[in-house]
């Protein structure tokens, strides 16, 4: 089968900048940015409302895709895991799945809390949360 | 930004053929399949055990991509929705993640339970569930 080819469909803006000082997982921060989306999705966003939590996936463009076995949370006490079976952003296909709440939309701009993603990610897809 | 790519991990099979009969989502299925993991990739399974739930990205091959407003499950009495506030399978990145339980794992091949996705179906992904 041929290669499958993402679609980058709005990019991140945050206040996170290096990967040592972002925490490690959505669900231990309360960083806030905005999903800027670009203007051809923006018919996708209908229905998507303040204080909804919504499932983001970036593409982590500055994740290493060689490796295959890591710590977890750089944690070597805890040995070796196949990335598999982690949350590491380092992966085949680095792609994050992130739960964020909604605080403000306007237009193709979502302001989003919960953020562990770096300024500048580009982002690939957004998920009703069961 | 260039298109990224992304690597096929593996292949789902199951028991699931056509979409009008598959469950709509993972958390209405009991069906059990088999994530066949290429060899390239078994290091990455480590520490995946039985009775663990893992987070699976598939890459929905037979979805449309064209599509960004959609009647939520196909029930045109919720009215027209953005794809991005829906489960909807067809959208700009069709990549579903769903939470499956793993029953068992020889090798490569990992037995789960709560499939909502079509025989034959490329693997992308596997996370730890948080």
């Amino acid at each position: 089968m041929e290669q499958p080819t993402l679609k980058i469909i709005g990019i991140l803006h945050g206040d996170l900048h290096s990967i040592e000082k972002a925490p490690k997982i959505y669900t231990e921060s309360d960083h806030i940015g905005t999903l800027e989306i670009f203007p051809e999705y923006l018919e996708g966003l209908d229905r998507i409302e303040p204080g909804q939590t919504i499932v983001v996936l970036f593409w982590l463009d500055r994740a290493r895709r060689d490796t295959l076995k890591v710590y977890p949370r750089g944690d070597r006490s805890l040995g070796l895991h196949g990335v598999f079976a982690t949350r590491s952003p380092n992966r085949p296909n680095p792609i994050a799945v992130s739960e964020l709440k909604v605080l403000d939309i306007d237009g193709s701009r979502i302001q989003v809390q919960g953020l562990d993603i770096l300024d500048g990610t580009p982002i690939v897809d957004i998920k009703k949360k069961l």
